[in-house]
């Protein structure tokens, strides 16, 4: 019989989803379970067994005929394990064996999930047509994947695009990932809304402290909100710019909760990438929402499954 | 007739060489003329036609199939232009058809010289056997070139991996570039002396006060000149950690005049990696010296055109 759907499956440390998709993204059936972070080892694969479950008793799974798997990281593809931050039972969890032994044998590839989310946008969103672009997820923390050369760049373990942690201030704060001035300490929503409230900014009478209450505080011209963004904003810039300059890329697409801010966070930043890409090959960078919703981890799964097949949307190298 | 040899052109503010190479990397033949830096556009021209006539008089230059040029940036590949900084006259010049003009039609491939340098340890020098590295020169500049799945990464304007222009201290000092905090702002060979100067290193009775006079200190155990080598170190670690973060590499590559100060910027370059190089899939980078000598540029030149036809060595995408 002639597969031609794939499964997908997007762990993270809140939700695992998993969907049916067929060639041209389209999600036939989903499933879903919360994930027992804080359990062991077995006890989330059990999660992640009954999602693949659900796909497995449906009529469509006989047209299934490969497996794409995006995950919280770090993640080693060549090993086939991943190891996410919020998960602590699983350190290099042999999920891509354990996903083939319940699927019969199918061909697994597993990436990223800042790179799952990149091929995303690159098959279905802002950055198709692109063959050299960057997705970024800012939100609590701030991830991304890379397209160059018409292809996913996912490195040899998976990991590449991982803007968040590379250092824009070499002397800065302490990172927790153990550098310092990384873009994600200074970018993330939890560091935008700490920068506000060390500002002197007050929250409003519902008390809420999060990063879109500093946005709407800036969109209604709050001065310490306002500067928190443009520092954020900065830091955004001289990474994008960074990555431009290294590998060549003419788009940056930006989404996850904090890029939701809109103008508060994308004239700030466009004003700062002027400041920082500034070479001649790098000064057409263009900036753009992200396009994909919540579907972006299983389409970008599903779209590196199917780029292992046919070696046209992912391709590892 | 079987052409199993490549024209190279290494093009700099000071020479521009040429040679003919065979599908090993041997220089059968090369020539020199001084770069009339100064001069108008035509009269550079003039020295390459001069060199390419050395190269076409010889009985060699019917096994010639192709034409590689490394030349100093920005290149515009795409367009086959080249403006190098140090070299006023040309200005998005079309040195690739110019090139051609005077071959008679041959195919000629164009790379930024950082580039060339790359495919050069790639193929024949510290990279070799590498899949994924950066390679770096560092000098009166910085600059740099990739390789990524095995093959050389250009970018689509021929001028990826400008590590030196990448910025690890957003609030730093304006770069001539325009923006702030780049690698060679802090670790060129030109700001290790003149820091080295401002904290009040005295030069010797002859008065050198290059870079290699402050790694001569260093090494003799003067703290302003060590200090100096320790923040160059600090900030090209930064920078070889984002890139590896990006895009994922095993191996950094230094060459250049800098890089020949040996462990005097080695040892603090490993210490400071292990500050900015955290994840998990960054942590096993190594460091190595160039292997390849001054024909570096010559020979990664001749590695692009090979590469062209082959498809192996090196690839636009």
């Amino acid at each position: 019989m002639h597969t031609d759907l794939v499964a997908a499956l997007d762990i993270g440390g809140t939700k695992i989803a998993g969907g049916l998709v067929d060639g041209h993204g389209r999600i036939l059936l989903c499933a879903q379970r919360p994930t027992p972070a804080q359990e062991d080892g077995d006890t989330v694969m059990g999660a992640v067994e009954d999602v693949m479950a659900e796909l497995e008793s449906s009529p469509l799974w006989e047209r299934t005929g490969a497996v794409g798997i995006g995950s919280a990281g770090p993640v080693d593809a060549s090993a086939g394990t991943v190891s996410p931050v919020n998960v602590p039972g699983w350190r290099d969890y042999p999920l891509v064996g354990r996903v083939r032994a319940v699927t019969g044998g199918l061909p697994v590839e597993l990436i990223g999930d800042g790179v799952a989310i990149t091929a995303a946008e690159h098959w279905q969103g802002a950055a198709r047509g692109h063959d050299n672009a960057l997705c970024m997820v800012v939100s609590t923390g701030v991830g991304g994947g890379l397209v160059l050369g018409g292809r996913l760049h996912p490195g040899p373990t998976g990991n590449a695009g991982h803007i968040g942690h590379i250092s824009v201030d070499l002397d800065g704060d302490s990172c927790p990932c153990g550098a310092r001035g990384c873009v994600e300490r200074l970018a993330s929503g939890p560091n935008i809304a700490r920068r506000a409230l060390e500002g002197g900014w007050l929250p409003g009478p519902d008390g809420d402290t999060s990063a879109a209450a500093v946005a709407a505080a800036a969109r209604a011209g709050d001065p310490v909100a306002v500067a928190s963004f443009a520092r954020a904003a900065q830091a955004l810039a001289a990474g994008i710019a960074a990555t431009a300059t290294l590998v060549e890329i003419d788009i940056a697409v930006i989404g996850g909760g904090v890029g939701k801010a809109g103008e508060v966070l994308l004239a700030p930043l466009r004003k700062a990438l002027a400041d920082y890409a500034t070479l001649s090959f790098v000064r057409n960078l263009e900036v753009a929402p992200a396009q994909m919703g919540t579907d972006a981890g299983l389409v970008g799964a599903a779209a590196a499954a199917l780029g292992q097949r046919t070696g046209t949307l992912a391709a590892g190298v």
